[in-house]
């Protein structure tokens, strides 16, 4: 690969924007199949109830009506939502406590039955006809509470509400003592903001049992082998009687990282022997599938005099909700992050998931990272401020080099954290700003930055394998086989990338065969921003194994070793004289249909396991204006320096890049997930109450894609997703406790509670 | 494989057997997609006809319609439907002279224009809307007119309306010679049955592009690949744009050797830019689909007054109809069978391939083979009455041994010719039946017999190459993947079987992955009665390389090495030591959810090129009573000795023989391409004018399933499809001779033929 890139690099359209722009591309809720029954569920009105009686006979009598299921027709089984159980290298980190239809109300939204009818008013008619008679229990709906003595107790099992307490596997030095040799101590609890996935598609599914016996599921799933696994174990099914399909992907951010509305379609299909398709309304995806854990975050930290870093802690109280999912991985992943992000040499951090009577929280892009991320950087500035120095320069001071120990604790082969700040500063014009005159009548202006360093993949937490097939067509062109679903994330797009560079052909060359496991190799799927940098290798892999036939076959036509050939413009060529050439579709297509020797079908098949994991690096720098009389925001500037190694398509990095940077802003302003503290049900239950914001909400945006290759990856590239919103959301916080000093201490940074800062004298 | 076999050999159900009973399984027709229009055909009401002039003006105008496409709309290139000129090693066999619709009405029938409407009604209207100026012209009706000077000619090119004039390749010794050293010479014309394939689902195909361009057909091919090629060169496509989708198929017989409905659904769906459904009503599918050719055979034998044959001689005249497609291959198998079935020193053959105006023939069961022996077998059983001897010891006398050249030119590994023919004489009691009373009354009693020498595949005449590829769950099974058509033979449950006993799985640990040419690997497809000779091999080439990456991973978990393992019962042991074992699904789980070594998805994948050709042979043995007075002929009992090598799953060959039988039977006796010499227009245009044989039209049937395995076949099976009917028609026919003294010289033996042939004095 010293040769020049003609593909990866390179701005290329997305595969599937013109279907997607059109309309053509299809999504799980456009499937239907012959006799297909519409399922709706029943979720719970209460926060916390005792399920006394259910009467379901008026329910099943209605015209229409095929089954009506309860906890009493579902597995008896509890199980955790989540995948990574599945590959955990700790998997008592994994606490199983849910059934797929709930043996008692948890929260509201919690689901108590389930229906599949002919068409889906029937089945929404059979829903209220469903006779649930309550035992209504004293809920809690705040995690401090929940630990209280006395307080409601959501699981039998989990005693003050706690499911699990975490300590830090990799707490290092001597945190007190490093708290002693501070010049500055600052020590400050944050409550981060709870936001919802909001993808645009909102969760659906259907499933479908053949008379073999085989069961097809399509869903959009991000780990269709470890899903399809799950469905396996709950339904006592071998996982080859499983077939999982995904169709397009409506933006996934982590949500397909748990099964949802899989198991009780399943259930349903069981039942009636017909195909059953639930598809959630917006409203129903809002409170009845995963969001963000609501951290209570304690930090301190302690800082020299010059800004050096001597001691970080961090205890962590999680609102996981009323199941536990996600929230011991989450939490590593943040406490890592919290610890890990600069150098320190004495840190410590712990942890309690606790159990709320709200909604269940999962994985969202970001996945603790963000939400460490934003506590650890504004508690640094409120630190830099009592000491006197630029933020700027604290960061400078402890930032990390190559050969120092990641947040993942595995080596950094390199380190751009230096570089990109001074990249970053030098775009957002830091030094004039924090120069600039800051008020004008009720305005005040302010900046603020935010560090992040993330990772490519879950290693060396998780196992994970990737696998990827390529064989050639006639022409020249190939079929990708990868198991791996492409979550809008232009995954696909830049695989083709990568198999068109190694075998010299063009982007259009390459088709991507995905979305059913019956065809595609085992893999463990798209998670902690992993899919370029395994994936790539998987496809590289591949795509050298076929290379190398396709060279022995053109070697023999041009009379030359295979070792002197090189591949590009869909050519072989003798590298050292490359008027000796033949097209590859000549070589692909005479291994076919070879009529004088050895047939062919020019193949290749690649396996991958991650045994490091390069962190992308970015730096984030916010210019903002807050109205001092009526605590809005308004943000002018984001500077985003992002060092993904290598931009396998510049426009795509850029493109998630931007989609990111409007996460991080509804995650620090407006998205905020209310829930009734009486009822507990949830206020902002659709988009006129969830605040996303808007294409016109978007201030102006500089992203800069910087490349730093990193040494073990796939071109250089190292993992984009989650990281394109985490240091977004400190710059921001940052730069409004800059212009107010108003710490955000409850997120997100809402006009009230900005007022309520500066009341208090922010 | 020295092992006992635990899944080959024996009796298991078919895969698809429970969906196709209850009408689960889907069809080509069954296939709904959004948007789809439906296609239909103007087909030429006149044999022959110049078109004058089209407008589709008023049609188009028609509400729902959507295209009306004719010859000015379709690619300007001639091409020949069949898919061998792309794999025949003698090109030149390949006559092309066919347009997607034609620019000439070249027989009743002729795909003259197109349209594709919102429903089927819609483009049924259009048909009629379309007006047609036709320039009637004299047609032609009969091969042996179409020779003469002055007759109408079919296709321009074609001098005396041959298409191609053929030398039988390997002619050996001196013909002339031979006959001069005969004690016996007959010479013999025959007119062999036209028959049609009348599988039980009509043709049907539906063709979609999508936004990407790539084009999806869902058709029920047996070459996929093959087939995608074809398209892609008329439609000026690279392959790899295209996916070629098989649903399951309602019986193939050859037929889906050739294009058919495709390249006009494809014309169809290019002008609309909608999916585009064509389905053929019986009448249509049996007009306007490929048939079998008729031969105006002119046998000459050669005999010693001890039934030693001393010279062969065929010179063939070939009715193919208005196109060519497969008349080139059919007649060098019908040659190469005639010349090579027994042991003869002088031979020869020669064939004109002729055009008439009748429909389009192509390649059906028994492929030139059937139309070959059974004239040779009858010319066989003249001379032996000639001659005095008993055709059974004439046969005798002749058959082939190991060593010897088969039929094809390669060398016959081992031979069975004189075995069978024993057992077979034995199960039908030939020596007791040729000495029982054979008269009564007005009936009359006949024995005869026929035998045969069919194919493993088209070695050495084509080019082959089949593919497998393995992988396992994690549940111990597998997914095989083949692009390999099941075309109703239970390939796939076969294929599965072997894998099964190489893998040491049960027969339901393995899903067969297929009817996509995305996600299966490049396969030259199925035809010659090669599906399970040479699959077989790519199978057990795939599961080899995944059972030894099994043994590996095993051989660490046992403390052993790969070399002393063994599988079976799921089980991987010790051979030495059987309780040292472990489960299958032990293995291929740890190896993908392996939390301390090296990740695999244990996999394998396999390609296969034959270089032999080993003959399944059979003898055939038929018991028939004539009526004298109506000419009809009862069959008390048909014996059918078949070797082929080993059967994989014995009630599989027996189903495939018993429908060969009753395919034989029709052949023999009932069914007839009845075209009015008149008007060209065929007659017997349904089931109830095309006589198929029913269930109550079977005779008693012993089925004898002979193994003598092929030593280069996969645990030694030979093929079996065509041979199913190749011998039975011409013991049938013998022993209507035997009874009556009637040569059936013009099939099938209809009644009128044998009250005429015993008028004749038969």
């Amino acid at each position: 690969m010293s040769q020049e890139l003609s593909v990866v690099g390179k701005r290329l359209p997305r595969w599937d924007a013109y279907s997607k722009a059109t309309g053509a591309a299809k999504y799980t809720v456009d499937l239907k199949l012959l006799g297909m029954l519409m399922g709706k569920i029943l979720m719970s009105p209460h926060p916390h109830a005792r399920i006394v009686r259910i009467d379901a006979s008026k329910a099943e009598k209605l015209p229409g009506v095929k089954a009506v299921i309860t906890f009493e027709d579902v597995p008896k089984i509890i199980f955790n939502p989540n995948k990574l159980g599945l590959i955990l290298l700790h998997p008592e980190g994994e606490v199983k406590d849910m059934y797929v239809l709930s043996d008692k109300a948890r929260f509201v939204g919690d689901k108590i039955a389930a229906v599949a009818a002919l068409d889906a008013a029937a089945a929404e008619g059979a829903l209220k006809l469903i006779e649930v008679e309550y035992e209504v229990l004293p809920a809690v709906f705040d995690a401090l509470e929940a630990m209280k003595p006395g307080a409601p107790k959501v699981h039998d099992f989990a005693e003050g509400n706690i499911g699990l307490h975490m300590q830090f596997p990799v707490s290092w030095g001597d945190v007190e003592k490093g708290f002693q040799e501070a010049d500055c101590v600052v020590e400050e609890t944050f409550r981060t903001a709870r936001n919802h996935i909001s993808q645009l598609e909102p969760c659906a599914c259907v499933a479908s049992f053949g008379n073999d016996g085989r069961l097809t599921i399509w869903s959009p799933s991000q780990h269709v082998f470890l899903h399809r696994r799950k469905i396996a174990e709950l339904f006592g099914m071998p996982e080859g009687m499983i077939k999982w399909m995904t169709p397009h992907v409506g933006g996934a951010f982590g949500k397909y990282g748990s099964l949802s509305l899989e198991p009780v379609a399943v259930a349903l299909a069981r039942k009636t022997g017909k195909p059953v398709k639930i598809e959630f309304s917006r409203e129903q995806d809002l409170v009845g599938t995963e969001l963000r854990q609501r951290y209570i975050s304690s930090a301190k930290v302690g800082v020299r005099k010059d800004g050096t870093l001597t001691a970080l802690r961090e205890n962590l109280i999680v609102d996981g909700g009323a199941y536990f999912s996600h929230n011991s991985s989450t939490t590593g992943v943040n406490m890592g992050s919290f610890v890990g992000l600069y150098r320190c040499p004495n840190v410590d951090a712990k942890a309690d998931c606790v159990y709320t009577n709200l909604p269940v929280t999962g994985g969202v892009r970001g996945y603790g990272d963000s939400e460490a991320t934003c506590v650890l950087e504004q508690t640094l500035d409120k630190a830099a401020k009592k000491l006197g120095i630029d933020p700027l320069e604290l960061r400078l001071k402890n930032v990390k080099k190559a050969g120092e120990p990641a947040q993942t604790g595995l080596p950094l082969e390199t380190c751009s954290m230096e570089a990109i700040i001074k990249v970053g500063a030098e775009k957002i014009g830091w030094k004039e700003k924090k120069a600039r005159p800051r008020e004008a009548g009720t305005k005040r202006r302010g900046i603020g930055m935010g560090m992040m360093m993330d990772v490519s993949g879950a290693q060396p937490f998780n196992i994970q394998i990737r696998n990827a097939f390529i064989k050639f067509n006639e022409d020249g062109s190939i079929n990708l086989s990868i198991s791996a679903t492409d979550m809008g994330q232009n995954l696909h797009g830049t695989m083709a990338q990568m198999a068109a560079e190694v075998l010299g052909l063009n982007y259009k060359d390459v088709h991507v065969v995905t979305g059913d496991t019956d065809s595609t190799m085992f893999d463990t799927g798209q998670h902690a921003s992993g899919g370029c940098y395994q994936l790539g290798h998987a496809v590289i892999m591949a795509a050298q194994e076929a290379k190398q036939q396709l060279l022995e076959r053109a070697a023999k036509k041009l009379g030359a070793d295979a070792g002197q050939l090189e591949v590009k413009n869909r050519t072989v060529y003798v590298a050292s004289d490359p008027r000796k050439a033949i097209p590859i579709a000549d070589v692909t297509r005479e291994a076919m249909y070879n009529f004088e020797g050895e047939l062919l079908n020019i193949s290749g098949k690649g396996s991958f396991s991650p045994t490091l994991n390069p962190p992308p690096f970015a730096a984030a720098f916010a210019d903002v204006e807050v109205d001092i009389e009526t605590g809005e925001v308004k943000i002018a500037k984001i500077v985003y320096v992002f060092d993904c190694g290598k931009a396998i398509n510049p426009t795509t990095v850029e493109g998630q890049l931007q989609g990111g940077i409007a996460q991080a802003i509804g995650y620090s302003l407006t998205e905020d997930y209310v829930v009734d503290g009486q009822t507990g049900v949830l206020q902002s239950d659709n988009f006129n109450t969830y605040k996303l914001p808007s294409a016109l909400d978007m201030p102006e945006v500089e992203v800069v894609v910087y490349e730093d290759p990193a040494p073990s990856g796939p071109f250089g590239a190292r993992g984009v997703g989650h990281g394109t919103m985490v240091a977004v959301t400190p710059a921001i916080l940052n730069a409004i406790y800059d212009a107010t000093g108003v710490l955000v201490t409850d997120a997100p940074a809402t006009p009230e509670r900005i007022l309520a800062g500066l009341k208090k004298g922010g």
